[in-house]
Parts: C-alpha cells; structure tokens; sequence
C-alpha cells in the first residue's frame, strides 16, 4: 500500500513542520504558504491537513504529544521503573523539549474555549498519569494503586508547574534547577521513605 | 481631574469586558464590536485601547493580574503570615480565579515567540515570588531567606502544576482536592516541620 504510507509520511512531515512554526512564532505566524515551502510540498496538500486554525492546533498538538510519549517509552524500555526518567521525558530540558511545551501553550488559549479541544487535553493529562502511576508501582512494590495515582499526581503536577516557568524563564529554570527539584520531590515519594 | 479619573475608570470597565471575553471564548472570539456594546462605549474608545491582538493580550493579562494580586493583598491584610491564604488567592478555587487563568493561558501562546510578552510573564512570577517568601519569613521566623525563596518556588510551582491542570479538568481538580494537595505541600515546608 505505497499510497497510504506515502499520505501517513506525508502528513508527519507536514505536522512535523507545523509545530515548529508554532513554537517558534505562534499559531498567528504560521501559514499554510510557509508550511508547504518547508515541507517540501503543495499549498493544496497542507490546506487538506489544515483548513483552519483549529485543525492546525490539534494537529501540531498530536505531534508534540507523540514526540512526548516516544521519549518517555523509549525511557520504559530501557527500565520500567525509571520514574526520574518518564519525569524528564517531559520537562523542558532542551530545544526538542521545550517546543513541544510551546506547542501545547499556543493549544490551552483556544482550549479554554473548545470543549473538544479541553477534552483532548485532559485525556493527555490522563494517559501520562496512568503511565506514571504504573512506573511507580514498578519502582516502589509496597506502593497501592491508590497511592500511587496520588504520587502521581503530585509529581505531574510539580513536573507541570515546573514546565510552565521555565519555557518563559530558561535563565532562571537551567535543567539543573529542574532536575534538583524533581530529585527532592522523588525523594518524598511515600513508597521511597 | 475628572477628565482623567473618568478616563482610568473606562479603561479599567473596557479591560474587565475585554478580559471576561477572552476568558469565555478565546482571543480570537474578542471583537471590538463586542467589548464596546459591553462596556457601554464606542468602538472608535476600544479601538484606541487595543490597536490589536498583543495590546489586548496585554491589556486583559494585566486585569487578570490585578484581581489576583488585589485578592493576595486582601490576605495579607488580614493576616501578613498567610501562606495558605496567598496560595489559594492564586488557585482557581472559583469561577473568578478560573477566569483569570483562562486569560493567562489566552496570553502564554502568543509570549512564546515574544519578547516583551515573556518578560512580562517572568515579572509577574518573580512578584509573586517574591511576595510568597515574604509571607514564607512571616509565618516561619527560623526560615533564611535563602530557605525560604526556595520553598515560595517549591509552593508557586505547586500552585501553577495545579491550576493549568484543574482550569481543563475542574470534575477531577475540585477545590477540596486542590486544596488538599496544597495543605499537604504547606506541611512539607521547611520551616514548618
């Protein structure tokens, strides 16, 4: 089927260059004429992709996700357990990652608004906590079900908090000052007492 | 001076509608048409508030500031050593703090990719920063400065993880929830064991 691997290839890629613009300009920014010049295609094939600016959004937001659980997974592969690591995975530690932080902002304005889009968001929000609520219990045997979503929570929670500071403050948020917080709240993690 | 009392007070009146709409339907549902007929004046008076898209996000980001920071001083006034009651001024615990993040994340997407958005966005955090841990010394004389800034930044990241989740998922972020999550983070504060 060299037709459908060719439009799920070329989709990738048009995505792919569409979030980069998002990141780097805004959603404002970002036109069909430019994404079409970088990824090496027609203005009629990008306009298929994305007839408007909420097609664009849900379209660049689904490629930063993917790009989130690619690393985290590649994480869990090589140690199931590795909290510390699905944790990083997600914070803004360098360029790949913080335009995909920058991707879901230009998403949560017109979220706020678009109950689909919401909904989108929170399965996200969802499926990254059933991951780490997972890798907890593998990390931390004695540690229920109930106890570890809460532990989870509250990590997503400070992962999230520290994520949203330190894309508009990398002077002040350095990977070192992220990682150091993240180390002191793993180290409070009940099952690790 | 009437001219310029009456002057501070419209401005004030065109960026309370301006920040309620932003919060209900995006940036991009905001039209000048609208905040005029809302806030009792002509269109020729908004138009000369915001020229555009940016000093909108910037006129509406400010009120949202406002009223957060009015709520903050309410507290303090009543109890200068308030941790809690400062954390909770922030949290979206009702419909108006709710509404104040929606303008926040309204403004996030666009200050990626802007300079002078972004640094706005840092001064506002550095603020309240900055007031947490001096509300942090108030309530805890044996805190250094130095202690204590790092746990207004343990709290404020707290307090951002939880609202940028609960402002898309208020079923799963209920008040009682977000205020449990903050009660526990409080008695983890140094200063407080």
């Amino acid at each position: 089927m060299p037709r459908i691997v060719d439009h799920a290839e070329r989709r990738r890629a048009v995505a792919e260059v569409a979030a980069r613009l998002v990141a780097e300009g805004g959603i404002d920014s970002v036109t069909v004429r430019d994404v079409a010049a970088k990824a090496g295609t027609s203005t009629a094939i990008v306009s298929h992709y994305f007839a408007g600016k909420r097609e664009l959004l849900a379209l660049t937001y689904a490629q930063a996700a993917g790009h989130a659980r690619a690393r985290v997974e590649a994480v869990l592969a090589r140690d199931p357990a590795d909290v510390a690591g699905v944790c990083e995975a997600i914070l803004p530690l360098d360029d790949d990652r913080r335009r995909d932080w920058q991707v879901w902002f230009a998403f949560w304005g017109p979220a706020v608004a678009d109950a689909e889009l919401a909904a989108e968001q929170r399965r996200r929000v969802a499926g990254t906590l059933e991951t780490l609520t997972a890798t907890l219990r593998r990390a931390h045997e004695a540690l229920g079900t109930a106890a570890a979503r809460e532990e989870a929570r509250r990590l997503l929670t400070i992962v999230t908090g520290i994520a949203t500071q330190a894309v508009f403050d990398p002077g002040q948020w350095t990977p070192a000052r992220q990682r150091r917080m993240l180390k002191q709240e793993l180290a409070r993690v009940a099952g690790a007492r």
